[in-house]
């Protein structure tokens, strides 16, 4: 191999995984040159990178010089066991509580030190949020976050007391002896409550999904305007609906052989 | 570089792609050994593009020796247009169309000469059917495909035509005459009926939407058992649902602009 200036570190398939993740929910679609600087990469190697990506269908190229991720990886992102196995498991349990709330819907997972959104469902009443499929937000900000943080390791949990509390509304727990103290809850009570922590506006009901061998592997909840006063009149239906996904998730459950 | 007897004709990140495009929607989890003989690569050249693919996230390991596609692969996919504009715009309506049916919906795409089915929301009185979110099935094989098919260019319809058109089911349409004849049919009418055409037991009606430019770029369809008379009578509501989408779908509408 050629000494190549400041990138021997990097593989070739580094680079690309490199390029492909320069591409986020804030950056969709990117010019060369974003790519470029994102990544560090000479515009030469981006380009040859790119072009290789776009042959096979991981890149899409919908104008001159402007790039984004390609139908091929989005199906191929579809085998992901949280989108074949969790979502698809979820996804009738998920519409049935938008149809009785009216109210947007999320399933999400731990993904790192980050709260994954893997679906949402939107009710015709639904308020505005900041989540969108495929985003991932801090844990200590929302109500599917804390109940994943409740049920995570104690050291894990320091390590996101450590890395701080950033606010993201007026309710954000802000301090660790105060979200410590809402964890214990969340795990004596099975459920959360919790209000303009992510949203200013938004309030929310979030409870945990299991699978089978009992850990909690996902988390759902529904977001409610937060003119709602008794949060608690939702508690039941989400529950409900966290234990029908759990029961689903099961491969000896009777549900569970409905999965095509 | 140094020659790689055999394999100088693919590059690196080719083989890495070649790697991840051997999982699919009947190999979603892999042994190294599937993955070598399914990409004809040395296993030692295997083993090394899938260990940088588990530590980048593409890849996961759920145990010693096997493979699937990681967390961070469905991530990307989900900034894909056909995740992020389409599907997510098109998901309100398709959940008011099962509310309404109780029936499974489907959202599909042309990919390649496949018809790629993007979303599948199943209802509570759901038939069993071959969809799954990110599978793609033959075009002529479906209510949604042959819509996607009417819509194409005379010249790809001919090469349709002359890959052959296999049967899936008691219904579907293998000769190229009567195909041609359906095709213009749906063109003409604005929809498509379609009667155990993909899987016996299972018909459909289907309707096209449009793009910002006017063209065709998806199509939708409500599944039923076949036992239905009258197929007619879901025609209104799946014609309202497309064009639903088609006006969400394009930017200076409304209800466009309700997309965060």
């Amino acid at each position: 191999m050629a000494g190549n200036s400041g990138d021997t570190a990097r593989s070739v398939l580094g680079r690309a995984l490199a390029v492909l993740g320069s591409f986020s929910d804030e950056r969709p679609e990117q010019t060369l040159g974003m790519i470029a600087a994102a990544t560090g990469l000479p515009s030469a190697t981006a380009h040859r990178l790119v072009a290789e990506l776009v042959e096979w269908g991981a890149l899409e190229r919908p104008a001159r010089g402007r790039y984004r991720i390609g139908i091929r990886l989005w199906q191929l992102g579809a085998l992901a066991p949280v989108a074949r196995d969790l979502r698809d498991t979820a996804l009738p349990f998920l519409q049935d509580l938008v149809a009785v709330t009216g109210q947007i819907v999320h399933l999400v997972v731990l993904d790192g030190y980050e709260a994954l959104f893997v679906e949402r469902l939107t009710g015709h009443a639904a308020v505005r949020v900041r989540s969108r499929v495929g985003r991932a937000l801090p844990l200590h900000a929302s109500g599917p976050g804390k109940v994943l943080l409740a049920h995570a390791l104690a050291a894990f949990v320091d390590e996101v007391l450590t890395q701080g509390l950033p606010r993201l509304a007026t309710g954000t727990i802000t301090d660790p002896g105060r979200l410590t103290e809402a964890l214990a809850g969340i795990r004596r009570s099975g459920f959360c409550l919790s209000r303009d922590e992510m949203t200013d506006g938004a309030s929310s009901v979030a409870a945990p999904i299991t699978g089978p061998s009992g850990d909690v592997v996902a988390s759902l909840s529904v977001v409610v305007p937060s003119s709602t006063e008794n949060l608690q009149l939702l508690v039941p239906a989400v529950r409900v609906t966290a234990a029908g996904v759990s029961r689903a998730l099961h491969p000896r459950s009777p549900l569970g052989e409905r999965r095509p």
